[in-house]
């Protein structure tokens, strides 16, 4: 609660102490300290491997810093906003454990390079996490397809049905939206993977460094080739917010769909009592809070991308304070993204299918008029002129009060003469799905065609 | 650090635990505790006044509501997540403390509308805030402005120096920016002040409870007239938050100017040490971080913007819980706003005006080339023809390395008969502010009723 | 189809001419064209007043102009992107009609703060459009609510069944959200009816003015007060853009519900065949184009506010050509909005509402679940216990497969001992409105005063 | 002049009208035009080769669109808003021409996976139009570099100077900016490289297509593996919005520095005058007005990324209305990086820099101070305390108001007995560049090496 104990209540109005919270980004920024600390280690390490500090010097700044760690891990580190950010709370805290020898590690980097490595660490593991979460999605996603490969339910263009289509199907089109995403993931990782350091302020060092040594202990495949490209990119956070952004644009989706199909008005689906909430003064409710809650947090996400966007435009190199607003979004946005794809998972595997709602549903409407239509374009006729005697075929139903699937074969030639016998059999929800057995359709058969795709892919 | 707390590190991957963070408010809506329970003393008087609770009903809740917020300004309150959200956790409280009676409170109305309620005080209350903040904020630009009613500094457009103004003129510019701010937030708060206590979950309620007794004890000057506008109304939301931007919006451009004018070649001003601060590597710098940050953080309060607007975006009547994420990003850029309005208000008003320089900086420029081109269109020269000849007059100084206000009568007049010694008067840059008389102008003259208006506008 | 010729296909490479067309503005500015008369006409006016121009020579100017402005209203007039901007077109076109005193009417003006007077002739006539536009809107919208005041609809919160409300009491709801739109246009009207004429390139002028003449020429109530304001100042378009994205958003939910009910799960709706479309293979489909349209078209809108915002950050002082960039999405979100208004209100008033289908889905929920708390509440019980007892009775019917319209009395009782027979009666859809009677509620009564409420703020 | 024509003047309200042009896509998918006939052309040879067309009918189809090709290509197509889209022109077109059959050109697809295949094809070719744009724009920064691998101008972070840095440095900065977007692009291509014809509306088809067949026609790598996804799928609309706004984000940085380096304080950089424009009221102007545009364009960008994440949102399966919403935004989009790429190339091949007004700017500045303090840990000091004393020995040099490079030995000694006589010599810009010659650092050596890895990144 961050914002109560700061700014909350009857604002005080002291710029002084204002200015302190304000420029601190401590209170945000500690969320680095391991990767900061893990940075630190490594460049100590160089640094004695290079000659700029004596072993005996690196290994006491190594320990110290194992210590300032082991506090961090154990809760008991105090974080200082007079300290303004992590990497001075821990310096400090270190040279109060190993004395002025403490002081020796910040040489030959550089407050800009040290932020900027340590950034670097936390996205690339957040995204390695992040590839991690869409897999077991995406798997779940597969599992539940499988689950659902006889079931068919409306398909909707317009939210109005269209064509009846697989469960199984429609779950299919979000495991590929996903496989993007993950793909995403990957080539984004690539361009995060380089490491920063030894870029100091933003022209290099004077010290004789060895990067590649520091890239080597930090596993980082590449190097930045230019100190002010270094220290003044944030390229790579603009581009996993991107990817954030699309992800829960995906979900928001899936939600909209969960929304509806738990609706009275379809109730195709019923949620798990885990992923609903009741009302405080409707006894009957039970609200898709979760599939709301994701829905509307996408908005925040978006927020977040607009929000970096905004703020880097414009920047001249190389680091401007500006760009110290690059970190609060991302970790709000990862906090958002991360649990939603895991509570997803565990909501759409647990999720109840109301199959005999479902084909009581089917059972009425005009979904099956394509087809219908499709058999004339196969006796000959141009699709054109085929779509329109449908288009009179379910006006006359209409008038009627009768569905199409209650149509005979007297009416059907009354609009063509082409129509025979099994132009009534196509009428069928499970024939009208069957026939969609085009790659990639939604015919069992290539449905199963798709799982095995699919299947393949996952485990790439 | 809630991040931290709840989801930072390795993941839990709980999806129970996390659908429990992911619900809950209270670690951010705990913000409207007092709120909360001012509106419920309001609800609970009324109920007993139309008969609702008895006296001695309504006595024991409200008293029992005091020592709640007693616990919570003492900061003894336990928030519990498991409780969700500010209503529940103080409505359980209550009950713990006055039994079952407790649970009558919530007779005859909502968490749809208790939260609207809780928010419309809370951001009533804000707006109040960001009027004297603004107000004192202006003061402190009118009173800066006088301080500097005969410095002549360039005026630019392009960045490219224009004509010279006023540094009065320069900085009034921006206090009648905040005064449009300021009208917005007066005229937005009108549409704030709205009372949807009694709108219900969504459709009223059946009991008989008169909400404008409850509107003025709140001090509200109007009701919602539609309970189901009453409960998913956001428009205060999104309006306050385009205001904010737009304060943002007009700091970023005075940041940029002091990021500038701090520069070494621009040089025209200097911060006080109170909101600048040094580099860990560089020992000479003095780098304009306030300024910064707070055109740094314009792009976040943009992104709560279009977040809440891309939340709302498509949501049908009424309630979604989607519109619980209506509140983070509100109180975030309160928290951004009012901080920067404070501080920029003390960083302004101790700022040293370099004059020395200034003047030096004056000297050689172009900036008095309009007031040739209107002296020959004072002699009758269309303006159009007389912009060309001071052009080509411009030019003959680049190329012989002078400054305008170096030229002599003779080369003037090799160009057009018609200059004669007067012409040399007006390449003063006293001449030239002097000469911008007209309203709205930056001559002394102009400037000086211009501040009459503004110290009037600022009182009203 | 402007980018089309100009970019497009094969891309050129050229340059030089894309230079040209980059910087050109007249491919959008046209629009201003007989503001940006009217404005000249008025300052040659004011000229010759104060005896900068002659009588002669300002009757040559305006009746130069008048030619213009014929040519321009029958398409005779010829545009050219090597003139750049509407300014320099129409000067060039008035000096070869009336010869070199053409030049004379650029006398104590500059491009900036003639385009700032032609934007805010357009702006104010354009509220005062949507002022109009939005007048009509609620108009139809209230007269809609008055043909369905006896309608009951199911009343959702989170898409689930909450509470029965009156058709009449859910479209007010949107009759109050755009009458609060309204009153924002009228108060950013205010703010744009400024006249920044006289500000010449950002520091006045040096001619002998009548700024108020001219303001009063144009209808405008107020002058900007300083010249560097009046030319950098893009407010009133950020605002005026920021009002319409609100309308998009309250028009994007009226949308999405469009949708829904029109759908065929739950078919309470439908629309004239005017605004819905088919499908090209699908011979049965009856979509909702234009509210999809209309949801689709908000993201746009709101894609031009944060353009501007991000346009206008970290600008300094005083005019800098991105602010030219303020222009095509305001003019985009202008040919967005109104017509999405005139089509939302030809498209309300012809929809047909189908009350048997809305009877018949009203027969069958839990929407009385609150009554029934309610009145076990009225009895004495704390309402938090009667909502737990109702839940359990809706549970009961689940189990039965009964709805809780079917439920008998003895059941009731066996719940709670509070229950009578006018229990029963509670459960009509029609008792569970008529006792929301409380101000704003979904009573008839209650509506009908809701419906004079709002025929008076109409007609404000 | 789309809305000049459409909705501008005053407005008609005739609603018929204008749900026509609201519907209507013509005005700007016409654009999409020969990549349509491209993809029927593959899909009616297809179709012949399965069977469903005969040999015959195909050719005739076949031919007819080489018609309509060539009239669109010679500016005779008549585009009719009453026609809706490209498809349904072009297709009213074909059967005008060739008769009835052309209708059966439309067999076994549907205008959803027609306009996603269209789309496909037109965002991989300007990927790859993009692709060569930055390849030629990186190769000439690259040049420039390499031209000026000498010069030596100040770096700065904050804006304030920092350290000396070689300009070359200072322009790869951006050369490995774009190389990432241009990797950025390639990896975006892959995923735009997807068929999706055969999808059908959104089940698939039931006629016996082979989609691989048409793939291999268009030369797409990949199918898309589920019908529903590839007709609601925008993902590769969105990157490719993500990437240009990151083009345009590098741009604006560029941007800001070309108007800083060009105004009069600074004055590094002449542009020439293609690139700038001059004032209609001010003769010595020069303001570098495509800086400025591209700047202020990178919000119109930005706004058409948000604005198209906004419209998905939430929009469930298959094909919406909405997503015609995936247009406008886009080719806007394209028609402001390209040409900007384009110019921005020319610009900065064509600028000159002022060697000699730098070298003078260079003299008395303090960014040497880093080194001084360099020099100080190597002999021995904890970097900290060598800051602090360094610090010390600006804020004499201040005081006294002589230049760091104007010290004496024995002042510096009088601050640390660690200097010597070559601590003099470290005080030369020169030698602060030459000692950064760390990998990725600022001196001639790192560059000339960094060049080298750039010249090998271009040709890959």
């Amino acid at each position: 609660m961050k914002g109560q104990a700061m700014w909350g209540g009857r604002f005080t109005k002291r710029p002084d102490h204002l200015v302190e919270l304000f420029n601190a980004s401590v209170l945000f920024d500690a969320r680095l300290a391991l990767h900061d600390i893990k940075g630190s280690i490594a460049h100590a390490t160089m640094l004695a491997k290079v000659g700029v500090l004596t072993e005996e010097e690196a290994s006491i700044i190594v320990d110290g810093l194992a210590i300032v760690r082991t506090e961090i891990e154990d809760g008991k580190f105090v974080w200082q906003t007079s300290l303004e950010d992590v990497h001075m709370n821990i310096e400090h805290r270190l040279t109060a454990l190993i004395g002025p020898v403490g002081g020796k590690l910040h040489t030959a980097r550089s407050r800009n390079d040290q932020v900027a490595l340590d950034m670097h660490l936390y996205v690339r593991e957040e995204l390695d996490m992040l590839d991690e979460l869409l897999t077991e999605w995406m798997s779940t996603l597969l599992d539940v397809a499988r689950r659902y490969d006889q079931v068919i339910i409306p398909g909707y263009t317009h939210l109005q049905r269209a064509q009846p289509v697989l469960l199984a199907h429609h779950l299919l089109a979000y495991f590929w939206m996903f496989s993007r995403d993950r793909e995403r993931v990957r080539d984004a990782r690539k361009r995060v993977d380089w490491s920063p350091l030894g870029a100091g302020a933003l022209a290099g060092t004077t010290f004789p460094i060895d990067r590649e040594d520091v890239a080597k202990q930090l596993d980082f495949h590449q190097l930045y080739e230019n100190s002010m490209d270094a220290v003044s990119d944030r390229d790579y956070i603009v581009e996993t917010l991107s990817i954030m952004a699309m992800i829960m644009m995906h979900l928001s989706r899936l939600s909209e769909e969960l929304i509806l199909f738990t609706s009275y008005e379809f109730g195709f689906i019923e949620l798990d009592d885990a992923y609903t909430t009741g009302s405080s003064i409707m006894p009957q409710k039970k609200n898709p809070d979760i599939a709301e809650l994701v829905r509307g947090k996408t908005g925040r996400v978006y927020g977040h991308l607009l929000g970096l966007l905004t703020t880097v435009k414009g920047l001249p190199l190389a680091y401007n304070k500006d760009l110290q607003e690059d970190k609060e979004g991302l970790f709000d946005a990862f906090d958002t993204v991360k649990p939603a794809l895991v509570i997803f998972k565990a909501m759409i595997a647990t999720m109840t299918v109301k199959t005999d709602v479902i084909e009581k549903a089917m059972r009425h409407d005009f979904s099956a008029a394509t087809d219908l239509a499709d058999y004339l374009a196969k006796k000959g006729l141009p699709f054109r002129q085929a779509h329109e005697v449908v288009g009179k075929i379910v006006r006359t139903c209409l008038d009627r009060q009768i569905a199409l699937i209650d149509i005979d074969l007297a009416t059907l030639k009354e609009h063509s003469e082409h129509f025979e016998q099994d132009a009534l059999t196509c009428l069928l929800p499970r024939s009208v799905v069957d026939a969609r057995n085009s790659r990639g359709g939604t015919s069992p058969v290539a449905v199963a065609q798709q799982i095995q795709y699919a299947t393949a892919m996952l485990q790439d």
